[in-house]
């Protein structure tokens, strides 16, 4: 679908410049150094001809085939432009608006915006922008964009919401050896967006990893979507920002859109098969793993050093890693080590050629190691010593690609690699062993599809139920009412078989002939949190209690009515949660209640459209999961209550947010819901 | 004390050699490389001359004045070298030996470094290594290494146990622009060690900042002590090695010394003001900060760039931070700015001046930025974008950390950047905004001096409660015993009023005269793990019970003695251990019992020599500390009953673990010990 922008057989630019430092001078000179496509158009009504080609007054003029139409104008003169395009004899379809001044710009800009959304629609437009920096392709040398020209090629396709993030990536990219296949700058994505990229990085064959920027997901469910389908063939690093409240403040400013809550997205992201980079230097460094190296054979580690300490650092590293193991060698491999190293050499891991070896020592070292099938990694470390010949060592880690089965990954900690890396050398160092180790556990987990966890089934078709549900919490929020009472949502959580400890109304019962200890609360639509207002009393023993109790709350809380409940056997309290995410829509969770909830983050997300085994897989995983173990709770009693609340969140809409808070799971009995909140938007 | 090594008149160079390529050769070129000392004698009894130095057949003939002996001579020649030289008439005291083959090698060289060890001990020698790359001053241009010649100086004073790390950093230093007042390698450390040098660099004016390589710590408690000593007037950054068992073994074979737990050092260098490096990045990156730039004049950080992506990863980070605090703008804030800088920029945090600003832009922002006390830190970002030019943003940067009163700490995430660095700037940029971010946060810390906790007071002296109780766990030991019985743990406990809960033995009770429920368990000196073993039986409810529950134990255990304990009211229930650690001996830890132990890391380690205070301290900012206070308990009860095991600790040393497991915690009573280990060297 975005071939066309890739590949343009011809392009015209609108805001086309003989200025080079205008954005219209800029791109045309751009898409002149490589003379790609052939046809470029140059329409601005200033002139007549720029550089060697004639410049048209407006679009109308040009009468050729346009594939591709860059617009670099300001913004209030875009809708009409567009207008103008879209209604020639022969339309144009496609669009990069380059110019900002949008919704990141305020309300005029929003409504400007607006107005390009709404022609889009008229008229069937696929845009990218506007307020980006424009698209580049190296396999067809186009340069579409207002990046400068000198990037490297090579198989990383980028999507980037930031034009100067894609910008400084380039640039980088040239210090850290690492070549783009495509780029995209997506900007406001008012039409096109990271999702419909995905799309195309998928089908690229030059693109063997994607990279992705990204400050808002548009949707986000979509984007799950194509996650879990592309993640398997490819590699998705994506490097999320604006992760806080404040810096959410931010990127409103900036493109204008609302970020979700960032547990929630990195979950979800990493069930999907993305892999999340919390830094620019694990960006940078999973690009490189995913760009250029073998993908580990197994999960075990080898490594060769001239220096001790930076071996061992290394060693720590991957000692630490709950994915990847140190190599133990055996007598018999460092029999054969011994033969090919000098007698001074440490044959432990990190095999320690010491501090005077050269290029062909290590070479020694690394064609004795790749004989050995149980290494499923080399990280080869050199520092430049007096023998050592660090550009030396690096030739010999690029030629040992070939014969190792494994991937060798450099970490050569000395300043002149830099300069030694011939520009199309298909290889990065890493600097920090920190980034080596990381990179080679993502490749891992990776190859073994070991960081996919989901798998979505469909949404669940309208029912009797739902519509039932529907027309009850509309006929509540017809109220003006938005927080249900407890007979309410007692009522909702039925209809879904949630087990609710049922709390008659104290004025309906006679208080001799109920059970006791029991609990005495308020039942109100205003009172959020009973407990925190002193609307809860628990442990009441006698009759006579129960009734000093009621006249204390009712004093307390006049206009509330009040329930009864029986107080139950202590067991073990969790909390079950569902949350709408301005991204990804509704969202479940999981975490232990009671006194520990706020000092132990033990919260789980799931996707209420997630299958029974990607539920366990994730419970297993977590801390938590090893509490339920060993508190011998059934774990297929939780997954039955996380299922029965992702119904209600899938069928009921309406609901904002629903906590089951406590929920008491038991080692010999079904699990009791003690309190029920409900929310509706 | 260590002064003559860094500033001596006169070298003799043992093993000295006309070839370049032996480390003879290369120490001796780079001390005439400098000219410094004035007076270098080579000896080597193969030749007469050495470039125009005359060169002596052994140290006897020269018969001058000899302040330094640098040996690089092979391992087995050293001990006669270093008695020769230490029993002339005017006796050789200070001595480098570079030379490698000793502990690390393997028995022989063992055997070969404690002859060293003795020497010294005999003639009281000075002597650092054997096993390093030697020492370098960079005020005077001593380079008493083999290390090339081609390093920065500055501010920074080294401190490596590994050569091969000194050698990386001094490397890389030339990319990072890090400047180094002097460094010294200290190999196997057999006499002068990382203390020693702690304290010269403390008193050495033109180290600003002191940075440590260690893989193991050789008196940790006089470390400890040096540490809190120094840390409040000068930064000293650690990174540490070997921190898994695993690598603890390359450790072994590489310096000869034995590590000791990794959670422990940290914590306690922590304790004492140390600043740990978990990474190379973070090592790199807090030599930087304290070596260039003011503290940050308060924990609010503002941020200024011209790419909107970037700057909000910056800012995610520090909204993040637990130390750091985003800027908000002001109304009255945002007015000037908006005088000083174009319409289109966003006047949120980070200030975006939009990706045409060049220098004069971030200027006028940065400018009026420094009028605002509020700010504590200003992080300046910049990417190459078309109007973009690094370099002059460098030169701007340069400047504005004279005229504001915070640190300008550049993020320039550029290619170009390094190539523009002239080498006597004497500021570092940083790459990735993570490492700013953190630097920062560190700075603060130590300006504030926050990161210092500990203060530790002098060790309690012998008293007749030691002497008793010495001689109490020798009777036990010589009986080539280790675990203690109950009654023994108990009699030890209680001595230092320990409420540990009685338990009576099983045959000395008459069953029908004791309150139920009751527990039945073992009793046992070779059995360490009862609950496990299944030598415990809880809640007997009566004397059949108990009878019964006594025989299953007798049948299962028939060697061993039973005991009886009442069971006791449910409480929070925590763990107080004492073990001694490798490095730094004592240490006592605190940590969260029963179920959750092992699932949430909640351990604290102390050191039994701080203060009430810093207990306190250490437990208030922790997330046990904020479960205590949830649960009601009194805190001082917990800190009174770590004070006791600390005695205990302190003045046992035969005691070698101790742990009671668990102790009970009530709101509203003391605390109840239901179990005491107790085992011995």
């Amino acid at each position: 679908m975005l071939k066309t922008f890739f590949s343009p057989h011809s392009i015209a630019i609108i805001g086309a410049s003989t200025k080079t430092e205008k954005i219209g001078g800029i791109i045309l000179n751009n898409l002149l150094a490589n003379r790609f496509p052939d046809q470029i158009y140059p329409v601005n009504p200033k002139y007549q001809q720029i550089k060697d080609l004639k410049c048209y007054p407006s679009v109308k003029e040009i009468k050729k085939e346009i594939d591709l139409c860059l617009i670099a104008t300001p913004a209030p003169t875009v809708p009409a432009i567009l207008s103008e395009c879209a209604t020639l004899p022969k339309p144009l379809k496609n669009f990069i608006i380059i110019s900002a001044g949008f919704s990141e710009a305020g309300p005029a800009g929003q409504k400007l915006e607006q107005q390009i959304s709404e022609l889009a629609q008229k008229y069937n437009l696929k845009i990218i922008g506007p307020n980006c920096l424009g698209i580049i392709n190296t396999q067809n040398g186009l340069n579409a964009s207002f990046a400068p020209n000198n990037f490297l090629s090579g198989s990383i396709g980028l999507i980037s919401q930031s034009g100067a993030f894609a910008a400084a990536l380039l640039d980088l990219g040239k210090r850290e050896n690492l070549g783009f296949s495509s780029l995209a700058t997506i900007g406001n994505k008012t039409v096109l967006d990271e999702t419909d990229f995905l799309a195309y990085y998928a089908s690229d064959k030059q693109t063997k990893v994607i990279g992705l920027y990204l400050e808002n997901i548009k949707r986000g469910p979509e984007f799950l979507a194509a996650l879990q389908k592309i993640c398997p063939q490819k590699p998705v690093i994506i490097i999320k920002a604006g992760v806080t409240e404040k810096t959410q403040a931010a990127i409103i400013s900036h493109t204008g859109a609302m970020a979700g809550d960032e547990e929630v997205a990195e979950s979800l992201i990493a069930d999907c098969g993305g892999i999340i980079a919390h830094s620019l230097g694990e960006f940078l460094g999973y690009l490189k793993i995913f760009s250029y190296f073998k993908a580990p054979a197994n999960n075990t580690v080898a490594l060769v050093t001239n220096a001790g300490g930076p071996g061992i650092i290394a060693a720590d590293l991957v000692a630490k890693s709950k994915i990847l193991n140190l190599h133990e060698f055996s007598t018999a491999e460092k029999f054969y080590l011994q033969k090919q190293l000098p007698e001074a050499s440490s044959f432990g891991n990190p095999l320690d050629l010491r501090g005077d070896a050269n290029h062909v020592r290590y070479e020694a070292a690394i064609k004795e190691l790749s004989k050995n099938k149980k290494i499923g990694s080399l990280i080869v470390l050199a520092t430049a010593q007096v023998q050592t010949n660090p550009p030396a060592i690096w030739q010999t880690i690029i030629s040992a690609q070939k014969y190792c089965h494994f991937p060798v990954v450099p970490v050569i900690m000395s300043a002149i690699i830099a300069k030694s890396i011939a520009p199309d050398t298909q290889l990065s160092n890493f600097d920090d062993p920190l980034y080596a180790v990381r990179s080679l556990e993502k490749y891992y987990l990776w190859q073994n599809k070991k960081n996919i966890n989901i798998a979505l089934t469909q949404p669940v078709k309208i029912s009797t139920r739902q519509k039932k549900n529907n027309h009850y919490l509309e006929q509540i929020k017809n109220r003006q009412r938005s927080i249900l009472l407890f007979s309410e949502a007692l009522y909702l959580g039925q209809s879904y078989h949630l087990n609710i400890l049922p709390a008659p109304r104290f004025n309906s019962l006679d208080p001799q002939k109920i059970s006791y200890p029991t609990v005495l609360k308020i039942d109100s639509d205003k009172i959020l949190h009973k407990n925190k207002e002193g609307g809860l009393i628990l442990n009441i023993k006698s009759p006579e209690q129960l009734l000093s109790s009621a006249k204390i709350l009712q004093t307390k809380f006049p206009q509330t009515d009040l329930i009864v409940q029986p107080q139950i056997e202590s067991g073990l309290e969790l909390i079950i949660g569902l949350k709408r995410d301005n991204n990804f829509g509704p969202v479940i969770m999981l975490a232990l209640g009671g006194i520990a909830t706020e000092i132990f983050n033990t919260k789980i997300f799931f996707s209420p459209q997630g299958t029974p085994k990607y539920f366990k897989e994730k419970i297993t995983n977590s801390p938590l999961g090893r509490l339920l173990a060993k508190q011998k709770i059934d774990l297929h009693l939780v997954i039955e209550n996380l299922k029965l609340v992702s119904a209600l969140a899938l069928e009921n809409p309406t609901v904002k947010e629903l906590d089951l808070n406590p929920i008491i799971f038991y080692p010999d009995q079904p699990p009791i819901i003690v309190d029920i909140k409900v929310i509706l938007e």
